[in-house]
């Protein structure tokens, strides 16, 4: 794993910035050009745009170069609208020629099931930097640049939020609504031959011009680079919003087909991007909202919004909206309270959210008023106006602009982030909007999305990405633990076992007068992996009658299985646990090795109840990641009873991470289920263990 | 409990239709009425207006009678817009002069703290029709009757959805947004101080160009009037779906502020909604597009949905969308698939998310062709297209109108309802959408909604309104019957009780040596309640020693709580029960006693894995709640154990319902936790049980 980006990567990104910020282009191809030009120049491109065609004259008034060689001038951008068989010729031209980077529109590599040719071009690319295969190229609508072969809604501004997609038809889809938010950039990433999304992240961090990112993500091939990449976004002030699809198991199927990345389970992308701070949108029109509310009104320091609305049935849906997300809705303190109901009329019912229509509606000066002292006290980390607008048919909407006036107001004299918000999308024209964005306001297009848009902003307001490991496994066979070697290796690590040891039949029976009791009795082999439901383990034997037993029982259930006897572990009988859990490790195709904790016992698959852990992580983490659980009023004294060893939980926990990282390339799985948790002081003890791992193929 | 509705009520609803259908409307205020008339005026009103107000010679432009007893004719409506004081006189002499109904415009009653005055209001009004007050009116968009003071955003039609709101506000918004809806009436119905929304759904119910019913509920005051009206609407065909309010707690708070109805807790709400197949919305745009689907696009008769889109990115996040939902994405099958496969390039992946934009781009009769043999073998019970207009900047769009002219073609020639999704709501531009209108195809905007919309439809497609009783409580004293008692009561109902017996100390010692054991044994008394938590139960007593000393330790420390020594319950130990569940019943204000069914023992603080049944219920209901727990595995031969009594839970559940149904008016809670499940065949014991009830006062 590489905790830094490689030269080769530095150098790819240096050429991407030369080619978002291209005065020389060169568009490669035949009709597909015409629209890819015009948009180009349409957006106030400054610099030369060449065409290069071995067979026409002119395409879209401009002469045509007959090769790359006979170019002019060396492109710092290439559009490569060409068949897939000739793409890796020409991108090969474009390379010698000292082209900082290309566009390769073409789709039927990688995703049409042809990765070799996906090689080559990427080979063919060398140091250059090279966009997709399979997508539309970009837009960078601060400095007007376009290698972009379709249409598109944005135009030219001085700063906005940045899309990098996976998807060409969404990247397309997200800047066509008229939602007020200015982009800066819109990037459509294709296959990823060579540049990967935090590539694209890396590069937009340093252009101050950036408010916010927001991407459209199928899949990441590569954790590790795209923390530092986020790492570095944030460092420099820019909040980052991730719609992820995925979330289904058809989802993730079809996202599987669609850009070939491999997925990961969706679980530890939420577990991803919460550790990142990166908001997660839930449709387009979400990423858009959020995005706009993140360039408008972020940072957003804490959950505390005060909401006002023009009635109760308004209320009531953002306090229903809000209770969805990490926004509250604080009380009013009472002398602000005492303030407003002076304000209001008598019946009135004055709080948060504040129905603020009744009595003033219409009157900018009282409403000015009432906001400013329903903000006074800094109760709220934003204040947010609910207001549909009514049809706009030409009749009188001065009382709905007081309202918005007096927000605008109150905004000159406050630095709390603002925003009004209209039940539906449609609700706040145009204009309204754009005066609201003129004085900092966020104009926000749908109650719940823009509560969950500011929820998104408070959460993306903080420097918090850690790097996250991703290691890959070495080649090898899987091979499978028993219980008895598993809890070797686990309790040489560190997690305590039951003691106990391991017996052939005839030594376990000659034991047995010289243990206490009660014991548990198991047989332990390679093969054996539900022993429960195969009659191989018995627990809480009183007495060295039972014991014995218990012993011919099991290994004869146990030989009937393996045609030899398995040999037995006899361990002492663990009583007095405060709860069970489980502590694991599963395996990722792209996070790699994934520590999960959660409800041991029975409780694993009924309930769900477990929480997975990126890895590395801390005591910090760990014990959050254990107060998440619904089971955690188990271990903290339960109906009277003591409290569990948390302190020890969370060391075993730790543990099982080192241990984990420690064999992060041949480890598979881990499992220990249950964990018992003994009372404060008593630590804990594994009950059962299993891991499975990956081993020299020579060595079995 | 009425079980049909009363006479007075039957009258109010024939006044409240010939109200609707007005020939005459009398409006009385002052100036608030301008806009009201004119409102009535542009919908084409075609019979008499008059105006009342003894102080002004004409309000827009119409004479005024100085009182309502001066009117030339007897109003069928009357608008009624004065204050809240001078409501109670106007209303009486409305009804005096035979008006059919009246809306009460003002505010300043129940919900400000004047229930008296409502009181008087609805007294006054006698057999008159009187909707409100503290409410908007209504608009009957089908004759061009309109009571209604504010702006609207509605227009003639000839049939279309209704809308029912408790939120005045809220039914205005509703009325905004152009969203291809044809709306056949808004009504506000302010605080129901006479009509509750359950009148207006029957007297709506037998309009034949309603075409659905829309809710904004914040709380029902008639559970079985409600399903009544319900039951009627839904015999007529007209599905129904509701945004109800207060899903959170403040949400719900909020509600009972504003229209002081009682709320009932939400998730019963969800029950009784599942129960009457009312489908429910989570905001005011998805509440009209899911009105919209059901106007264009019912009945959806299965889950079964076939999607087509324009690129892998909307597929993956149509199947995400799903998966929150009842519809399903079922597999294309194999021959429709290979037929596909000839139609689209080698490398398209072809299945169910299609994207047909590989190849089909523009192509109207290759795309009628792809969508005709997607649909042909009716894998699907609906079809939806997903596609997103660019930017109306005047340039073409005819690549996108081919895709609509191709599903209209298709429509043509099926009776599969059909619908075409935008992802975001404005992604259909307003022409298109009427295209789609006129052929029957649902235009839904915002692609999350729009399969909502579908799935809200499929819901609420067929007739299964069932009466649910809502019996109110007898005037009393609460008291807790002891755990003997309870069981007591329970065990004559039918509940399998452990047996054992009642003991003072010294007769319990003197019974010990005539029980076989194990036993349990708990202190008994009406002033305990969390026995276990205070050292008054012990378990699993071996001996009879043992049983001594529980007895002597538990005997003690009760009379340390008491003051007195408590009796002593000794029950044999039941063994071998393969799960422990709650069976209870509690009380709510709104739906009366409620059964709940869940996990039980340690499980119900932790999970609240357990679903509320409303009464009456049955044993399909029974099961299937049983059957919607997470904990049902446990009951289904977990992990190869045995199987649990099942019919025996259900038996003991409908016991349990007869019980509640015939203390309604005195049980105010039951729990029985745990109801310990054996395996088949052996039943059901319950281990633990309380009764609280209202007694009559002089009998505590």
């Amino acid at each position: 794993m590489l905790t830094h980006d490689s030269t080769a990567q530095q150098t790819r990104r240096q050429h991407l910035r030369r080619m978002l910020w291209a005065r020389h282009i060169a568009f490669i191809g035949g009709d597909t050009l015409i629209p890819a030009i015009k948009i180009c120049r349409e957006l106030g491109f400054v610099g030369t745009i060449s065409v290069v065609n071995p067979n026409r004259a002119e395409i879209a008034g401009l002469p045509c170069y007959p090769s790359v060689e006979a170019l002019e001038h060396v492109p710092d951008a290439a559009f490569v609208a060409v068949r897939s068989t000739q793409c890796v010729a020409i991108v090969r031209a474009l390379a010698a020629r000292g082209t900082a980077g290309c566009v390769c529109y073409a789709a039927g590599f990688a995703e049409a099931g042809h990765p070799q040719l996906q090689a080559e071009l990427v080979d063919a690319a060398a140091d250059m930097a090279l966009i997709g295969p399979n997508c539309y190229g970009f837009i960078n609508y601060l400095n007007g640049v376009s290698l972009w072969p379709d249409r598109h809604g944005g135009h030219r501004v001085e700063h906005g939020a940045a899309l990098i997609s996976q998807s060409g038809n969404i990247t397309l889809n997200l800047t066509m609504p008229p939602r007020s938010l200015p982009l800066a950039y819109a990037i459509s990433v294709g296959n990823q031959a060579m540049l990967g999304i935090e590539d694209y992240i890396d590069v937009l961090a340093d252009d101050p011009r950036v408010s916010a990112i927001g991407l459209y993500i199928e899949g990441i091939k590569d954790i590790s680079a795209f923390c530092r990449a986020i790492a570095r976004a944030q460092a420099n002030g820019i909040p980052i919003v991730a719609l992820k699809a995925g979330r289904s198991a058809l989802g993730a199927q079809v996202t599987l087909s669609h850009t070939s990345s491999l997925a990961g389970a969706d679980r530890l992308y939420d577990a991803l991007f919460e550790r990142l701070g990166i908001a997660r949108a839930d449709s387009q029109p979400e990423l858009l909202e959020i995005l706009k509310c993140m360039t408008i009104a972020s940072p957003i320091h804490g959950r505390a919004l005060g909401v006002l609305t023009c009635s109760g049935g308004d209320s009531a849906l953002a306090a229903d909206f809000a209770h969805a997300t990490q926004v509250t809705l604080p009380h009013l303190p009472e002398s602000i309270a005492a303030e407003l109901k002076l304000l209001l009329p008598a019946h009135a019912s004055v709080g948060n959210p504040l129905d603020y229509n009744i009595g003033l509606w219409g009157d900018r000066l009282a409403l000015e008023h009432c906001i400013s002292t329903f903000m006074r006290k800094r109760t709220f980390d934003a204040v947010m106006l609910v207001l549909d607008y009514p049809r706009q048919d030409g009749s009188d909407s001065s009382a709905w602009d007081a309202a918005v006036d007096a927000m605008i107001d109150v905004r000159r004299k406050t630095d709390i982030p603002m925003m009004v918000a209209s039940n539906f999308p449609e609700g706040l024209p145009v204009n309204v909007r754009e005066r609201l964005c003129a004085a900092g306001i966020a104009p926000l297009q749908g109650l719940d999305t823009a509560i969950r848009a500011v929820s998104a902003t408070y959460l993306a307001r903080s420097i918090r990405a850690e790097p996250v490991s991703a290691p890959s496994l070495s080649e090898g066979t899987p091979i499978v633990l028993d219980e008895w070697e598993s809890k070797q290796y686990l309790h040489d690590a560190g997690i305590p076992s039951p003691g106990g040891a391991l017996y052939e039949l005839h030594e376990a029976l000659t034991a047995l007068p010289d243990l206490s009791y009660p014991v548990v009795v198991k047989a332990v082999d390679r093969q054996f992996s539900h022993k429960t439901e195969c009659g191989l383990v018995q627990v809480n034997l009183q007495t060295q009658e039972a014991a014995e037993q218990a012993l011919r029982d099991i290994a004869f259930a146990g030989s009937r299985q393996l045609g030899y006897t398995p040999r037995l572990l006899i361990e002492p009988m663990i009583r007095g646990a405060v709860a069970e859990l489980i502590v694991g490790v599963s395996r990722d195709p792209v996070f790699g090795p994934v520590l999960i904790v959660g409800a041991g016992g029975v409780l694993v698959n009924l309930f769900d109840d477990s929480r997975p852990l990126l890895l590395p992580t801390d005591a910090d983490k760990v014990e959050s990641a254990l107060r998440a659980l619904r089971c955690f009023p188990l271990l903290d004294g339960y109906r009277g009873g003591p409290k569990g060893d948390i302190q020890a939980v969370v060391d075993a926990v730790l543990t099982v991470a080192s241990f984990a990282q420690q064999f992060a390339d041949c480890l598979l799985e881990l499992d220990i289920n249950p964990l018992f948790v003994m009372p404060e002081g008593r630590g804990v003890v594994m009950a059962d263990a299993l891991i499975r791992m990956q081993v020299e193929t020579s060595n079995p």
